[in-house]
């Protein structure tokens, strides 16, 4: 299958093509966790994958079962063959009948699994396909099919949504000139990226600062959406509403997706009553400005509108702020390869004072890819008490 | 052959286990080029690696005789082989005789080449190979092999040494907290990768901040060095001689290979003298603090003590002040995944004021490698008429 990232033929080369097809579920199956599955069968000349699956959005069969299926469709008869799942396969009725059972009844002999199932409902899989008498190998890639479900993790174990932090720097760390022109700092590439991201999540959240720089309308720009596909709202956290809402591109062209997050006072202001005459959401937090409590929105967020994922864009202040409330489940930056050498120019982070280097707020590199000429890397918090 | 990065056989394949043999001879073979060749037959399922070569020393046999040797050490017959070689063979009797003449009387039926010999007096290999009936492909991974050859091509084409920028910066392009307390910013095994780069090179460079704050060694640490090993010289760029020498480590432990660029006042001060009198070499440069023709040194250092490679250590101004002048013909940079997010804390370059982003100075990545959790990335400038 082209899909395969490796062309090893053992446990962990096809277990890395059931990742690969896992990650393509991203977005739609939430909050489900995403999962991928491939069968793999001897050729004569050795093992290959000949048929893939993965979860493809919420509700929708589960990985396992679009893999048998798939097989089925290419004529291929399952029984005797190997499954690698990312997620031990679920044995419970929910919206989908067991994975065990399916997997039983096709007749696969041995089934590789990444990581068990945290939802103690779902658990108990590896238990009943052994009690079948098929072989079961766990931990395969454990670490990489955890971090696929790190989304998933965080939705059972929280009331908030999963917070991706963008950032586009230059070598030195910096995001804008010192005249904060909006200039783009990455590459087209980059950028195709970036809408990518907006395409999966629920909502793009930026600093007030921001917004009246760059009056960004927040919107995935991409050639070919899906007919149905709905813009993620844009959420604006500022202690400063606007009060000429026309002069902003999106209180203009979709101000009923618009959200801001405010202090209590803002929010009975007359601006406030303006924005909401247009549609927009004026939603009041907890605490003051500049340190708005955040989680609160973000779980309103998820709570009345079906918000799982953001992206959050800046600036460096409203980043900084995120991160250290531990409000920024993955980070992912593009590196250009460019230096501007400026330093008066705003850093990616900003905001921290008398910082030294034994109390940066620490990330680990769970994936990097060259995006163009850029370097994408993304990363995840290292919890302090993993450290 | 484990040295082999990929297992795709195919010509690219083949060049990309040649390229990283010819990585290793980097260093000691300065002011020759670094080649890596390898020979590949057909083992009956297809076509592997038997035996490769590189290029180890100046002096020492080319890439292609290595290659040679090693397969009949193997008791392998190359007759009938193919070879890949990263550079043309050479065509010319130097310290070696033509490698043209080994490939021609070893009956190697097939050659393929990476880029072409930019020097006239050894060009000509392919015409050779040609005339002997020798299949040629030419510019497989021409890129990468062209890549692999920028120090010998730079050496060529000025007077000047191959000078590496070296940066560790936090996510936000920090290189330090804004006390300057000296503590690492990168992995453990991103350090290690510094001193590899240390006991590759002749000098190590640093400005004068950056030597009065962390008293440096500019010593390559390694537990197995050789027992010829000859630490670089170390290169202090300031204004401001020390006064009190004996306070710096590199001039209690090793005088004799301090150097000192400066301008023509300091060096003809008393601290001057005194610095010389403990060994330390004080040379004058023309312009003015801050603004000293570093060329002219970075000429003297080849021309007077056979420095080719030097690593420039920082701070940010005076890294900025050889990426601006030209003089850093390659960045390898360890990007820490970690935020100090303090905006007064000093950036990996620094010293340009009102720079907006079409005024960067621009680099493409050639390379870039996971070191421990840290991403290590290595670039060369962009011409700016390459852009």
């Amino acid at each position: 299958m082209s899909t395969c990232r490796v062309n090893s033929s053992n446990d962990e080369g096809f277990m890395a093509c059931a990742l690969d097809l896992a990650a393509k579920g991203r977005g739609p199956t939430a909050p489900n966790p995403c999962v991928g599955a491939v069968l793999v069968a001897d050729n004569g000349q050795g093992e290959e994958v000949v048929a893939g699956g993965w979860h493809t959005q919420y509700g929708a069969l589960h990985a396992e079962r679009e893999c048998l299926a798939a097989a089925r469709e290419r004529q291929l008869d399952p029984c005797g063959m190997t499954m690698y799942v990312t997620l031990e396969p679920c044995n419970h009725h929910g919206k989908t009948p067991p994975c065990t059972e399916a997997i039983i009844e096709a007749g696969i002999t041995r089934v590789v699994i990444g990581t068990r199932d945290p939802n103690p409902i779902a658990a108990g899989g590896i238990e009943k396909l052994r009690e079948h008498g098929i072989q079961v190998t766990e931990g395969v890639l454990e670490n990489e099919c955890r971090d696929m479900i790190a989304d998933f993790l965080h939705w059972q174990n929280t009331a908030g949504t999963f917070n991706i932090v963008k950032m586009a720097t230059t070598l030195d760390g910096k995001i804008a000139s010192r005249h904060m022109v909006p200039e783009p700092v990455s590459s087209a590439e980059s950028f195709a990226r970036v809408h990518d991201l907006r395409g999966m999540v629920h909502a793009v959240v930026v600093g007030g600062g921001t917004f009246r720089a760059d009056n960004p309308s927040l919107t995935c720009r991409q050639d070919e959406l899906p007919k149905d596909f709905r813009q993620p709202f844009g959420v604006i956290v500022t202690s400063r509403l606007p009060d000429k809402a026309g002069e902003f591109k999106l209180l203009r062209d979709r101000p009923d997706q618009a959200i801001f997050f405010t202090t209590e006072e803002a929010a009975r202001s007359t601006n406030a009553d303006a924005l909401r005459e247009l549609g927009a959401r004026v939603w009041p937090l907890g605490g003051t400005t500049g340190d708005l409590d955040l989680k609160q929105g973000f779980e309103r967020l998820r709570d009345e509108l079906q918000c799982y994922y953001t992206l959050i864009e800046g600036g460096g202040r409203f980043a900084m702020q995120c991160v250290e409330s531990g409000l920024a489940q993955e980070l992912v930056q593009f590196i250009a390869p460019r230096i501007l050498g400026d330093d008066q120019a705003p850093s990616a982070f900003s905001g921290r004072e008398n910082i030294s280097m034994s109390q940066t707020r620490n990330f680990r590199i769970i994936k990097t890819q060259r995006s163009g000429p850029d370097m994408m890397m993304v990363m995840r918090p290292v919890e302090p008490d993993a450290e």
